[in-house]
């Protein structure tokens, strides 16, 4: 692959794969899952405990990037890993989401992607070309492809050439990219149409990424379309490369993608939940400003060694939350990532051994599973 | 002294004093700088983190901990320390400064200070003995004792009212306390008047407090006027017990008080300046938000030894800190609260050595004094 990223597998377990990916940044075991540090921080962590908790591949953003504090003045620090303190690895989204989540803003044509910055109003017109020049200068291990990400619902012909324009758009990408650039992964979209899925997987699996997304899921559809879309998605993906599910998902979400052979995921669930007082443990979700934890001398989680269930109490933890303490964001970003990292590990564990339906069945038989339905109703 | 404290002086030089307090919960070496941790936390900061920097001794605030989340809740959850997870030993304030500080919601007479909570209008009754009651559930090594804080100015009529109802209420502190209490220092005040200063530490030192401390400074008044008090305050502090100038002050304000004779401190100026983006450094106060750091690779303080200034550049902490970035609080508080941790250690080791005279003059004459100037200007 280019970009001195490679890709290994090491193990197979029905569809679940277990692999190494070697960045130039170092080694990243998948499946992974990517904590968001889309400003160039994960909210509330330093590097460092990243780093301790076992993380070795973190996702940034290029659209803001670009906005704040400008792709230059990170290439002019060495690259957004020193930039950043971060030894570990590091992949950039395009910007295509801001498209979407941003949608006020923006108007979008075979050109590209003409936004008005969310921060001053600026203008600024991000290109296939563009979104490409920037993550080079950002001095990343894996770019994104731009890509259209529809929101749900959207029509079968407005996905078809939203998906088409998607396609033209990574083929430019491709030819964007200079000799020495880095790994560069193409989006699967189309939308929630199984026919269109397949095409657009077609059409990007047809072009020499070196990893293949999946995009355009949790954007406000019901979970099982989700699931359903995903496990479509995945279907053609080349197998010697790695993939990658994009803003999945809850923990049970993550089981069921690594059932279906994916390698990488990132969400915003377990750091922003943390900052909202939620946290995710092996006995369900747990919110923590709920009366029911004032006394309460245990940990947020009895099976958890993270730093903050070895140091703190729920009672303690409720008490800052309801205070505003910034310690509070601290802890519960910390274990929620430790209980992502932990879940990830177990997950290679188990393909490696040959036991990963064991796992995921005996997990979503546990009170875990309850996550989904404790996360409606908060 | 009672409450299993004990001061120990080490070393004197000029007025100056080095020495070592042997709390319930282990030593704290003196001159020494207490952050600031009101409602159990030191904003921003992990207990290790401080344990780490060097601290030993952190201060809270009993009003604060009355209305949330109560004493007997931090009792029964085995006091203070273990409910913060702090190994060290803890100081609280007794609710005095909160009655100037939230003025509009207390009303003041002899019995003591009836509140409105700050945070649901709930009626209070702050009077020495539950003062004492609730600093004893608390569980804490030092307490304070009830006073009337004035603000600045006050006529020497308000002034002499207020310093007399302050020694019916230190008389009354020491009768609450038990047998078995912790360690209880009395609270000099008198104002802005030399007269009723040392009216007011005649009568406080007249009664068997652990430790005696300076209250009523740094609420408002001129810088020199504070140091003037300061100066007088101390005279008559009994030399075998601790002196605790409260609420004070700027590195530049500790170096001087230290030079006086003073033993603790404690002051939000780092914790809070830290928040506020703002960074102490040998080479003067630090604006991080400032343009010209946008792209200055250097560390906040070239001469600091702190995990913020070992990891994160000047540009990036700008960027963190416009991005609104919880780590650029975490970051300045960690450097902030090093640098007034090692301003405290150069002075044990000054006064140990006999050169005091020397570091205070060398450090007023570096830029760091600039301090002073270029915090009035921001």
């Amino acid at each position: 692959m280019a970009g001195g990223l490679q890709f290994t597998l090491i193990a197979e377990d029905g569809a679940a794969r277990a692999g190494r990916l070697t960045t130039p940044h170092g080694r990243v075991d998948t499946p992974a899952f990517m904590p968001v540090g889309t400003q160039a921080a994960v909210k509330a962590m330093a590097p460092q405990e990243l780093w301790d908790i076992g993380y070795r591949l973190v996702l940034s953003n290029a659209y803001h990037l670009a906005l704040r504090p400008g792709p230059g003045l990170i290439a002019s620090l060495g690259g957004i890993g020193p930039f950043m303190g971060w030894d570990g690895a590091v992949l950039t989204d395009s910007g295509g989401f801001q498209a979407m989540s941003l949608a006020a803003i923006r108007r979008i044509d075979e050109q590209g992607i003409a936004f008005r910055s969310h921060l001053d109003g600026r203008a600024m017109l991000l290109t296939p070309e563009s979104s490409i020049r920037i993550q080079e200068e950002l001095g990343v291990d894996i770019m994104m492809a731009l890509d259209e990400c529809l929101g749900y619902p959207a029509d079968a012909a407005r996905t078809r050439a939203s998906l088409e324009l998607t396609t033209r758009w990574a083929q430019r990408s491709l030819r964007a990219r200079g000799e020495q650039g880095p790994a560069l992964f193409g989006i699967v979209q189309g939308g929630f149409f199984p026919a269109l899925r397949r095409q657009s997987a077609r059409e990007i699996t047809a072009m020499p990424f070196d990893g293949y997304a999946v995009g355009g899921l949790s954007v406000g559809e019901p979970k099982e379309l989700m699931l359903e879309m995903a496990a479509i998605g995945v279907e053609q993906l080349p197998k010697a490369q790695p993939r990658y599910l994009m803003g999945v998902g809850t923990p049970a979400d993550l089981m069921a993608a690594i059932a279906m052979g994916y390698d990488m995921f990132d969400c915003v669930l377990p750091t922003r939940n943390a900052r909202n007082g939620c946290a995710f443990t092996s006995a369900g979700r747990l919110t923590i400003k709920n009366q029911r934890f004032a006394t309460d001398a245990r940990p947020l989680d009895e099976n958890c060694g993270c730093r903050t269930c070895r140091s703190y109490s729920r009672a303690y933890l409720r008490h800052l939350f309801r205070a505003g303490e910034i310690l509070a964001a601290r802890a519960l970003t910390e274990h929620n990532l430790y209980f992502y990292a932990s879940l990830m590990r177990r997950a290679q564990a188990a393909i490696a051994s040959g036991t990963y339906a064991q796992l995921a069945r005996a997990l979503c038989a546990s009170p875990m599973a309850c996550i989904e339905e404790m996360e409606e109703t908060n």
